[in-house]
């Protein structure tokens, strides 16, 4: 735990591995039943089990007035027509945002609410993407050929509640066909009231 | 205030004029007394009262859960050897954290806690600073031609307390001399124990 200021460079590998001291790894298998083509699922998985994400944080206290922050990395890839994504989670403390800056590469954001709603925000290299209190949030890389890398900034005791969306994903999924991304609805997901 | 997630470019000067509904503009009045050099002071002041520096935020709910972000502006310059600089604070709820992501220019921020610890710590393009709770911070743009521009990310509960900084300045300060950036004490700062 570093108690005093500290500075590092976001985009400079060697600043990232001798700076951040968590790095979280998501592999295909982490994301189990996530993917709507499970025959694509299956076959990719036969051949391996590739690495769809990667998160470095730094270690802060889990206080309300701590901010976690660090990279998230998304490589890129398809699952069937379905781009390589992350979990996604709403905040534990779910009265909490969180403030994301595109560093490099292209992708959205998948949001909704417990009630609903639901929001796709793009990212592109220099945007901030704000997540207000109350959005679950998952990060898709659209770009098929580069990582998507994106700082983010969240309140120390926000924690993370994977529940719902490993039950039924979000609402909404984002596909590319016919070279385009489109965002389609999921027909596993459900209307809260029909839970 | 806005709801939905929502997105903007931070260095696209037509995005921070459409997106950010808060803008504080500082000149160098606003900042009298905290300069070492009076005379350098009053002489720039007769010529006029240049604008100093400038931040823009998005109006959010102070709430803890949410982060208030927005980008920082500090303009080149000199008061005699003293470059120009932010006026500096404390967060009023001192237990709160902020980080920022330098986006233009070159600088550094000067930081202490309340107990007379201090630190300086430079910005660089594209670099990452974290200021943990309890260090008051102040920025100051190092790059006698270019802006300091910086994105910033605070606790929503968090507040600004200026009262202690106003008063005696920071423990050291930053000059120009001899072509170089240097860091000297400050004569007026006076240690906890004297105050």
């Amino acid at each position: 735990m570093i108690d005093r200021p500290f500075v590092f460079h976001v985009s400079a590998a060697d600043a990232i591995l001798s700076t951040y001291d968590r790095h979280i790894e998501r592999r295909l298998s982490d994301l189990n039943g996530m993917f709507a083509d499970g025959v694509a699922y299956d076959a990719l998985r036969a051949e391996g089990d590739p690495l769809l994400y990667e998160v470095y944080e730094i270690q802060r206290p889990e206080l309300a007035g701590e901010l976690l922050h660090g990279l998230s990395v998304v490589h890129p890839g398809l699952v069937g027509d379905e781009y390589f994504m992350t979990k996604g989670h709403f905040h534990s403390v779910l009265e909490t945002a969180e403030v994301y800056y595109c560093v490099k590469g292209e992708g959205v954001m998948v949001m909704e609410t417990p009630e609903g709603e639901w929001a796709v925000e793009p990212f592109r290299v220099g945007g901030v993407l704000y997540v207000p209190p109350r959005w679950a949030h998952r990060s898709v890389n659209t770009g098929l050929s580069e990582d998507l890398v994106t700082f983010f900034v969240y309140p120390g005791n926000a924690g993370h509640d994977y529940g719902t969306i490993e039950t039924q994903g979000f609402r909404k999924r984002v596909i590319h066909r016919q070279g385009e991304t489109q965002i389609v609805d999921n027909p596993r997901w459900l209307a809260p009231e029909n839970r």
